[in-house]
């Protein structure tokens, strides 16, 4: 393995940059200087970004680096698809220990350019340097989109349809296996998961049937298909966010910004079979795990109910409720009264939007 | 002291960024979505990114957290103006353990709306998420310029003049200062320097006289003045960098990209009497501390000879010596052969490209 110190910072970074080739025409000037030009005349600039910590968001004991620079671009790239825009350019600053080698972080841009290509985004620039401990992953995303198309969280009226992509509770129950084979894991031999799924045959064993939560997990996708398909039909969401806190999180930000309420059916709830075994093996409920697990990094998006028509005939897209008169007069901003889940016996509940909060002590 | 984990992710968020107002025209859409939406039509967008790791970038023991908001947001913001561009936005992510409070995070927060009302930018997104250790801030900056005054930093030819804002050193002997009464503080007393500066008397002595050099290391500002002095005086620089390596490695990339070498003249450095003293007593070498400290965040730019008259007028502009002819056949392409110091007595030295390699073990 190669120390990092052995290239150097300005060779650390023409080395993993070298041979990017970009691919969206508004990328005008790229790595190299002291910051990118982006063209984007006449349409309207998105950035957003994100932070993500070893410790917090992963755990390299069982998350393969390219894995991880696969979900950190995509992450961002969904955050771009949530207003209904194009993804066009990323940035990538690293922080990185001494633990890591020239090879990992190898590893970690492959994954970063398999994502670029995947959704056609250009890397325009970075920042990479030392930390004293473990990893840090911060992700810059640009995209563009017409004005008329962007799809904000408070554009939701009553009587609109509440839509979700793909499944939900998937990546969360990824997540639990991968925390449970761990566990066994430690206990029993020393090493690194990650590595040791890909040789030992008593843990790819354990994972067989599975694999699909695993990957929902580790590469994760943005639904820019979804973003092109629904131009396609001729259908602009009303309201639309990236699931990455849970689904109740997500449907009480679009109600408390769009200022009305919601009805979401227990029964519509699209779920895997994969992740239903597990939930049952492991003693979780399925239903809980859809609407509270998070990085699921589908789309949720309410639409006119004139739309429905158009809505039907498109591949992975669900229709699992719809919004509800204002009435929106709670005393806790951060608890709306008229958020509701229908269950299969009908007697609404109250959705609790459990968030997220990882400042919490444990 | 407030905990983290009592206002939770959303209330942290709503709390740190309530009552922001935007003052760009482009800033159509800022925090509160998943990303802001920006209009630069008809101009090129510009986008830099940093990351500022506790430990690495920045020692809390005398570094004021608002400080370091100021200092986050004006090394990016230096980054647009070193490519001849007006900063617009900023995005700020920042990863927090549990030591800091809610009015730690706010003193940071204060920084960075200082600096935004300095640079007249806006604040238009982020991430703010718990983390294991430290302190991490992940700044992204977006700016605007018309596409011919961008200026890269490949555009210097033989004969033109090589010009540096302000003095250099001093933002390094502060740090050097800072560094060694830590060390002092350390073995007399427990507690934070930062704070005890504000309330010691003793400690508020050992810098007196200095002032200067601590505010150069702790809120170095970006040189947007000039930047619309340059514009005002009709001057469009040839290659453009800012200083935050140290001024031999700036020159190497400059000379580098540009395919060209350069001339320096010892006796042009421009050098604070205080950094002068302070190196004097520190048994350090001033003209080192000015070509090869880092962080002072000024310009270093070539521009055409004909510019000459134009540049002499303008406040706070040095003209330290001239860009050579190419003759650059470097084997090692991190050593080119042209780049000379002339010293006092007239015999020129290579320039070496120290540069700065954190990955470097001590």
């Amino acid at each position: 393995m190669t120390p990092i110190s052995q290239l150097g910072e300005f060779g650390l970074i023409r080395h993993l940059t070298s041979g990017i080739k970009n691919v969206q025409p508004s990328t005008l000037y790229a790595v190299g200087d002291d910051a990118a030009v982006l063209n984007h005349e006449g349409k309207r600039t998105l950035v957003t970004t994100d932070l993500l910590l070893e410790g917090i968001h992963f755990n390299l004991e069982y998350v393969p680096l390219r894995h991880l620079g696969y979900k950190s671009v995509a992450v961002n790239v969904s955050d771009i698809c949530a207003m209904n825009a194009t993804p066009t350019q990323i940035t990538v600053g690293l922080g990185v220990s001494s633990r890591f080698s020239v090879e990992d972080l190898e590893e970690f841009y492959a994954g970063v350019r398999i994502a670029c290509e995947q959704y056609k985004i250009d890397l325009v620039g970075g920042d990479t340097c030392a930390s004293v401990n473990g990893l840090t992953i911060a992700i810059t995303c640009l995209g563009v989109a017409d004005e008329q198309d962007i799809v904000y969280r408070n554009g939701a009226k009553p009587n609109d349809l509440i839509c979700v992509t793909g499944n939900l509770g998937s990546a969360y129950l990824g997540l639990q296996l991968l925390e449970r084979e761990l566990r066994v894991f430690r206990n029993t031999q020393h090493g690194n998961l990650a590595k040791a799924t890909e040789h030992d045959d008593a843990i790819q064993e354990k994972f067989e049937g599975r694999e699909y939560l695993l990957e929902r997990q580790l590469r994760p996708e943005a639904r820019l298909d979804i973003v092109q398909a629904l131009r396609k039909a001729g259908i602009r969401p009303t309201a639309m966010m990236d699931i990455s806190d849970g689904l109740s999180s997500e449907l009480f930000h679009i109600c408390t910004q769009s200022k009305v309420g919601c009805d979401i059916y227990e029964d519509k709830l699209p779920i895997d079979y994969q992740a239903a075994a597990l939930a049952e093996e492991m003693n979780l409920n399925i239903v809980t795990c859809a609407l509270n697990g998070g990085e699921d990094y589908e789309l949720l998006f309410t639409c006119d109910i004139h739309d429905y028509e158009k809505l039907v005939p498109l591949d992975d897209v669900y229709i699992i409720g719809h919004i509800t008169p204002a009435e929106y007069e709670s005393v806790q901003p951060d608890q709306p009264a008229n958020l509701r889940l229908i269950p299969r016996n009908g007697n609404p509940l109250p959705l609790t939007a459990q968030g997220w909060n990882a400042f919490q002590a444990e």
